[in-house]
């Protein structure tokens, strides 16, 4: 494409991520149904554009006049939401090109999904429309998520407001909502969202051809489950990975699954042994699952870009030696045991007995205060063969001195201090540290801790700190990182 | 062994977990150390034996005259904890031989772990006093957890007092403490768990030998690093699998995980390969970590002991069909499309539109009521090849419905109608269904939802209804109890 025809293109796409007027189309006085429940979403969310609801039957809606037709409407649109019965979303969709709208989410279903003749002959009639010059999201799906502009899907008037460096392409609006969801927590700030359900207009190629290249994301994840064309979007993917990690979670890889992904375009079957090569042979970040793909996305949105090919592990726990070393090893990924100087120096900060300074360095004792971790951690760091350190907290056995003390956990339990000085080290030694905040007490009796530990989490995730729950977890999630920057290094060498 | 010694030896087990006369060696007046803090244990957990406490410097605990030495108690003791410095252990446990003592439990450290000459040789000494005629479990060690006599592991004065059929033992103490405290809230109950460490007398393989004899027991779970004799290890796991199933974890499979089983004994070796590959002849299920053993327990807890070749899948969530194939195939579960009969009938109880009936069920709704699941499940039982259902509870959506209302979740979510309804519908049937009690949303600002969850798993719980996180983990802890049925009846045949 031109230089000319680029522009353009990026031009319509940020009018649909970033529009400033949205038709919703199929907002009832009564407030009942999708379009009303987003209208609603939207102003929770702080949607600071002009919305203009529509629906036959006129009206008013949350004080705002509702219009009868999109021709109506008296401005040009930038995006539509449309949430009408199947039959009637042709005839909108139409109005909104005609407008000039840039692009419309059709959250609808009723198309090719159902397999009737009717549903493909509305489907095909929507992606004649939109090669007349309109881009459409969906039908059947969740729309677009944006936090810049408080574009929401359906049905989030709860999402995040913060935006980050990580999109997510996603046929499935349960997984989008899914991750939408476990991200706030986790701590995954999101660039754009897109569930594009049948993906009648644009689809998981075009959609990470303009991520590729969108400034605001750094990390593009997706989950797909049929593609339209294998090799234009290996294509794609492999241009992407230059510059960034492409994160892919591909559902239906087992027999079953693929005959249950309900294929309407010609989608590329495949093994998964042929997937896997494939998406290997590209650099992309292959996952299993949506923990997988969140604590992936975690771990390269808040460690530097670079292999981390040793690293030290701090804490305590269950066979913490053991565990840690199999853990790493799977992974590639190396414990190196500490010089015997270092050993005496972190052993005499140690508590005894029960300790180890070897590498995983066994604190023994989880009342070790913040201020000797510091002191620890500042030592392991100074061995040249560490990367990266990774800091278990045992935090919820302060419940065990809130009880003596009468006090509440989350009162006693020093998670701010800690998080403070892991930063202090980090900043310090120059080395990424990663906190596993370890809990096994979930139960009704243990709410006090769990809540201690949301707390103590949003603390060390303000501080730029990722935190996983498991010491597996987080040795998996940096294994994908090392993956993706080796590779990317080696095709540049 | 003749039947004589085999009554002495079980009655001499019966002595140590379920003891009527208890030593703690190491109780000080002031309430420091180990000693104290079992003591304050024992009595918060209800331990209802007599219980003797033991300091050279005499005085008072906590209402209880502290002996100056064993030699000064005036009964048999049945079992003794003992938490002195590694160098007076020898003469203590001597004192409780011959005294009569059928076993001891020594807490302290500092003997062959730490590798050096004078450990070794305090270990020897504790290994002959043993042989003369009292039974160690240690050193450094947690010790002994057994709800029926309320005997606790270190520190644990907040472990569950129900008894249950799962037997653990565990080299790492931190194991045996973590698995402790997630069976209480995952619904796992406990005959015996056994912190050997060192292991200088009783280890894995004598204790596997009681455990299969031990009708307390019916699942015996273990995490092992070294063992000290391969061949009647695999042998005792053969004998005990044919009556009830052994779950093996094991720590250090890796050679970075193998070089940190500082291994004291005579240790096997041996790659991932070969561990893989005995376990599998010896029939036992073989798990990667703390969680799958916990799950995997849960499951051989409350399932009937059969092998469950098809299930039914009745939810919602991301891209759920798709998801739940492929776990299921990846353990070699079908979930059968129901027949057209089945698919209309249920397809008139499910909301419109996005729904789907035909298996995975997909509710699309997340509201879809109690009595309406009811009737899905009892419809889809109908199916002669369903063998097991699996329900994936939504509750966490209410929050929604709570909010308007203005109510808390807990009070609007209608999981105690759920749990009984599903009860009905197994019992009905005869064939279990299993929960999934799903749940994206664990930040500060849902704490109420995560209060909800853990009350709703205790009411499925309460019925016998084992409940998981995510459905691919119900769906590997169901796959590893078909491995062991069906290996176990394939051996019978």
């Amino acid at each position: 494409m031109d230089q000319k025809n680029c522009d353009t293109i990026i031009a319509d796409y940020e009018r649909i991520f970033h529009p400033q007027k949205l038709a919703i189309v199929g907002v009832s006085e009564e407030g009942t149904g999708f379009g009303s429940g987003m209208f609603n979403a939207l102003q929770a969310m702080g949607f600071e554009g002009e919305i203009f609801p529509v629906n036959p039957k006129g009206g008013e809606f949350s004080g705002t006049d509702i219009y009868r037709q999109i021709e109506d409407i008296p401005v040009r649109l930038d995006f539509a939401i449309i949430c009408v019965t199947a039959k009637a979303v042709p005839d909108v969709l139409e109005a909104c090109r005609k407008n000039g709208a840039a692009g419309a989410e059709i959250l609808s279903a009723g198309f090719s999904e159902l397999g009737t003749a009717e549903g493909i002959e509305l489907e095909k009639k929507i992606r004649q429309i939109a090669a007349k010059g309109i881009r459409v999201v969906g039908p059947n799906c969740f729309g677009i998520y944006c936090p810049r502009s408080r574009l929401t899907l359906l049905p989030g008037p709860d999402l995040s407001r913060r935006s980050g460096p990580v999109a997510f392409l996603s046929q499935s609006g349960g997984m989008a909502i899914d991750f939408a969801h476990k991200g706030k927590w986790m701590g995954i700030g999101f660039s754009k969202v897109v569930s594009f359900g049948n993906g009648a207009d644009l689809r998981e190629t075009e959609l990470l051809r303009y991520l590729a290249r969108d400034p605001e994301t750094r990390i593009i994840t997706m989950y797909i489950e049929g593609i339209k064309d294998g090799d234009s979007f290996f294509r794609e993917i492999k241009a992407a990975s230059y510059s960034k990690p492409v994160i892919v979670c591909k559902g239906g890889l087992s027999p079953a699954g693929q005959r249950m992904v309900v294929s309407h375009t010609a989608s590329m079957g495949g093994s998964r042994v042929i997937w896997q090569s494939v998406l290997t042979q590209v650099n992309a970040i292959q996952v299993q699952d949506l923990e997988e793909l969140v604590e992936a996305s975690l771990a390269f949105s808040l460690l530097p870009e670079k292999v981390f090919k040793a690293i030290s592990v701090v804490g305590g726990g269950g066979a913490l030696g053991v565990t840690a070393c199999d853990a790493a090893e799977a992974f590639g990924i190396e414990i190196p045991p500490l010089s015997a100087d270092l050993q005496t120096r972190i052993g005499e900060l140690l508590p005894k007995p029960g300790s180890s300074a070897l590498n995983p360095i066994d604190v023994a004792n989880p009342f070790v205060s913040p201020k000797v971790l510091k002191e620890i951690l500042r030592n392991t760091a100074q061995d040249d063969r560490i990367d990266l350190q990774i800091i278990i907290s045992l935090l919820y056995h302060y419940k065990t001195i809130a009880r003596a003390l009468g006090k509440p956990v989350a009162e006693v339990a020093p998670y701010r201090e800690l998080a403070e000085t892991i930063r202090d080290v980090m900043k310090e030694t120059g080395k990424p540290i990663v906190v596993v905040l370890a809990n096994p007490k979930r139960g009704v009796d243990d709410l006090d801790i769990i809540e201690m530990l949301a707390l103590a989490r949003r603390e060390f995730l303000d501080r730029g700190l990722p935190v996983f729950d498991e010491l597996h977890e987080a040795i998996r999630a940096i294994g994908h990182v090392n993956s993706y920057y080796g590779r990317r290094k080696a095709e540049n060498e």
